[in-house]
C-alpha cells in the first residue's frame, strides 16, 4: 500500500472516509467470491452483498456493456427493459406489491418510501429501531442510530428497542415479541399525542444492522397490525436480506410472514450498478405521485434496468437462493462446531448466506476489541468479514451468493485460526 | 407505438410518469446527437444534456465495460480511479474547491450540499428562487417551485423572485441586480428572525429552470456577499450549465464571476451512468464529516469513477467546450434571424449549447400552448426539444455537446417550419 495513495484519498475525499482494516485494502480485481489486491494477493470475500451474484458476473457485465453501447436515456421515453424488469421483479412479490419507482440508491428508495407513507397516511411520524440504518439522505438519516442527527432526533422520529439474542428486550427471548409490540404501541401513542401521527414503521425484516437476532415467523404480526390500525404503513427495507440471500425465502418479510405495504431494494439489485427501487401497491404509488411530483433522471434508465434484469435472471438461473440455503446451513453447522471449542463465541445465528457469531468476554460483556482483532486477523489471512450490532461484537458474514461449500470451509478454518490467534495475543 | 406498452408502463410505474410528447417516443438506439426509435426513425436530440459527450460515446462505453468486468466495489477499499478522477475534476475548479463527495444523483449531491452548509454555518435556513428545481429527495424537494411540498413550504425555505428577461424583477433589466440583492437581504432577515438563520443560498448559476435569463458578470456579487456576511454558504448547482456546455466557461459560476462555497454536479458527469458529486473546500468537507456520518455505497465506485473519468477526458480531448461556444454562437445567430421573421419569438437568448427562444402572444402574454404545439411539431419532424420557464413558453435547446453546425442548421430549419405550422393551425 502506497502511503501517497492514502494521503491523496484524504485530501480529495476528506479525512473521515474510513477503510475497513488497519491495513487498508487496495483492490484491483474481482471474480465470483474472490477479490485480488494490487499485489496479486487473493481474498475470499465474505462481506460484500453488493456483488450479489459474484464479482464481475459475465452476464451482468455483458448486459451493461451491450446496453451502454446501444442506448442510455431516461424514463420520459418509453423503453422495454424497465417493463420487462418490473414485471419479473414484482412477480417475486405477493400482497399486491406490483408497482415500483426505480431510483439510484437504497437511500433514495427509503426517502421515497417515507413520502409514500406520508401521502397515504396523512401522517409524518416514523418508527424505527434503536440500532438501525436506512440510508444517507437528510430525511432518511434522521433514523440512523449510530450517528444522531445534528441537534438531536427530531420529534417525528421514534426509536424502539431492537430485538436481540443475548440481551433480549422484555428480559427473555420469549418476551421479545410482546416487548416489541408494546414499544410500537407506545411510539404510536406518542406520535399521535405530538400531532405527527403514525406514518410509517420502517424496518429491515432481518434486523440486519441490529445483529440479525433469531426471530420466529409471526414476530412482527402484532406490531404491524398496530401500525395499520393507527393508519400507518409498514416499510420493509429489504436492501440486505432480499433477493434470496436468506435462503429459505426470497425476501426477509416472507420469512417473518408479514405483509409490508412498501418494500425497498438497493445494494445487490444490479450487482453494484447504482440501482435501487421502491415497490408498493399501485394505489399507494398513485397517491404518492398525486401528492409529490417525482422524477428521477437516472432511475430506471435502460442500462440500469438491463443490469438489474441480468442480475435477477442470474439469481433465478443459477439457483442462488437454494445455494444460499444449502451453503448457509453448512456454514452455520460449522460455526456451531467452532462455538464448542471457542469460549469467546457466545451465540451463533443467521439464515442463508447471512450469518455470524457474537463474541463476548468471560463476564458476558461484548468483546468489541476482540471482534475488531479477529476482523483484522482474518484480513491478514485472506478472508474479508466485518462486525455488526450495537457493540460491534458480532462477526458478520454476508458473502456474494455464489459462495460455495468450499468457500465456507475456508472461511470457517480461517475464523478458527484467527480467533485462536486473537484470543492468544490479547 | 404499442398501446400495450403504455398500459404496462402505467401499471408498473404509476399513472403519472409522463412522456414528453403527445405521441410518446419508444427509443431503441442512440449515437452522437442522434436517437432512433423502434421503427428505425431518426431524431436529432436537441434536449438531452445527460448524454453530454454524445449518446453511447465509445470511450465512455469502453471504460464502463472494462471496469465492470474487472472490479466494482465501494470506497471503503482504496482504488486509484476515484483519485485520478477527483484530481482531474477539481483541477477544473478555483476558489479552493479541491475536495468532493461522490454520490449517485444530483438530488443526492444537493442533499449533501445543504447539510455541508448546515454543518458549516450552524444555520438551517435555505434561500432559492421561486422558479427552481434542485432534485427529488425529501429535503431538496422542499425547494421545488413547480410542486409545493405537501402542507406548503416549510418555514426554513425562502423563495426569492428569479431574474427574467421579459418580466425583469425590479421592473427593468437594469434594476434586476438590485432587486435580486434586496430580495436576498429580505430573505436573510426573515430567516434570522425566525431562528433558522442563513444556511445557504442555492442556485443554478445559469438559472436554467428559470428560463436562463441574460445576466452580466457580477450579477450575483452583492447577493453572495450578503449570504456570506450572514454566515451562510453559496451553493452553485452546476448540474445543467457545467462541464463546458455554456462554451465561454467550464462552469456557470465562472461566467457570472462569483466564488461558490459548494458546487454540485449531476446528469452529464458520466454521460448517463448514475454519478454525481458535491465539490467543496477541504475544511467544509471535514466539518460536514464531523457533523454527519456519511457513506454512499455506490458513490465513487470503480465503475462510476471510470465512467466519469472517461467522460471528462472526452470533454477535454474533443474540445467540447469550444464546440459548445462556436456552435452555440452560430445557433444563436440563426435564432435571431428566425426572430426577425416570426412574430411569436419575443426573445432569443442563451450561451453555448444551451439556448432558446421565448414565445409570446401578440398581447405579450406567454404563448404556452403555442410552445407545446411547436415541441410536438418538431418531434413529428424529427427534432427533440422541450419547454422551460415559469409559463413553459420558452423553447429549450440543450443538446449533447457534440452538436455540430450542421445539426444546428437542421434544428433551425425545423424550428422555422414547425413555428410556421403551429402558428398557422392554432
Amino acid at each position: 500500500m502506497n502511503d501517497d495513495l492514502i494521503a491523496r484519498r484524504k485530501r480529495l475525499l476528506g479525512p473521515h472516509v474510513t477503510t475497513f482494516y488497519e491495513t487498508p485494502l487496495h483492490l484491483a480485481r474481482g471474480e465470483g467470491a474472490w477479490l485480488w489486491d494490487t499485489d496479486g494477493r487473493r481474498y475470499l470475500d465474505c462481506y460484500n452483498n453488493v456483488a450479489h451474484v459474484g464479482h464481475c458476473h459475465p452476464r451482468v457485465v455483458e448486459a451493461i456493456a451491450r446496453q451502454a453501447a446501444t442506448l442510455n436515456t431516461h424514463t420520459r421515453y418509453v423503453h422495454d427493459t424497465i417493463l420487462e424488469y418490473g414485471e419479473r421483479l414484482t412477480g417475486h412479490f405477493g400482497h399486491g406489491l406490483s408497482s415500483m419507482v426505480m431510483v439510484c440508491s437504497g437511500s433514495e428508495a427509503n426517502d421515497v418510501a417515507l413520502r409514500i407513507a406520508q401521502a397515504a397516511s396523512g401522517n409524518t411520524g416514523i418508527i424505527g429501531t434503536d440500532n438501525t440504518y436506512h440510508g444517507n439522505t437528510a430525511a432518511v438519516s434522521q433514523l440512523n442510530a449510530r450517528k444522531p442527527p445534528v441537534g438531536g432526533y427530531r420529534d417525528h422520529v421514534r426509536q424502539i428497542p431492537a430485538p436481540d439474542n443475548l440481551h433480549p428486550i422484555g428480559g427473555s427471548r420469549a418476551a421479545q415479541e410482546e416487548a416489541f409490540y408494546a414499544a410500537t404501541e407506545t411510539a404510536i401513542s406518542e406520535l399521535q399525542a405530538s400531532g405527527h401521527g403514525a406514518g410509517a414503521l420502517i424496518l429491515c425484516p432481518y434486523f440486519a444492522n441490529e445483529g440479525f437476532p433469531t426471530l420466529e415467523a409471526g414476530f412482527l404480526d402484532r406490531a404491524v397490525a398496530a401500525v395499520h390500525r393507527a393508519g400507518g404503513l409498514v416499510i420493509a427495507d429489504e436492501v440486505q436480506p432480499g433477493f434470496g440471500r436468506i435462503g429459505s425465502h426470497f425476501w426477509g418479510h416472507e420469512r417473518l410472514g408479514f405483509a409490508p405495504d412498501i418494500v425497498t431494494l438497493g445494494k445487490p439489485m444490479a450487482n453494484g450498478h447504482p440501482v435501487a427501487a421502491t415497490v408498493t401497491r399501485p394505489e399507494l404509488l398513485e397517491t404518492f405521485q398525486n401528492a409529490f411530483r417525482y422524477f428521477n433522471t437516472f432511475g430506471g434508465n435502460p442500462v440500469s434496468a438491463a443490469a438489474a434484469l441480468a442480475t435477477l435472471k442470474v439469481i433465478e438461473d443459477e439457483g442462488l437462493q437454494e445455494n444460499a440455503r444449502v451453503t448457509g446451513r453448512h456454514a452455520l453447522a460449522g460455526l456451531r462446531d467452532l462455538a464448542a471449542r471457542h469460549m469467546a463465541i457466545a451465540d451463533v445465528r443467521g439464515a442463508g448466506l447471512f450469518f455470524g457469531v457474537e463474541l463476548t468476554e468471560q463476564d458476558g460483556t461484548p468483546a468489541t476489541a476482540l471482534a475488531a482483532r479477529v476482523v483484522n486477523e482474518m484480513r491478514e489471512r485472506g478472508v474479508l468479514i466485518h462486525t455488526v450490532g450495537k457493540f460491534d461484537n458480532t462477526l458478520k458474514f454476508r458473502p456474494p451468493c455464489v459462495f460455495s461449500r468450499e468457500n465456507a470451509d475456508l472461511a470457517l478454518e480461517t475464523l478458527d485460526a484467527a480467533l485462536s490467534s486473537a484470543v492468544a495475543t490479547r
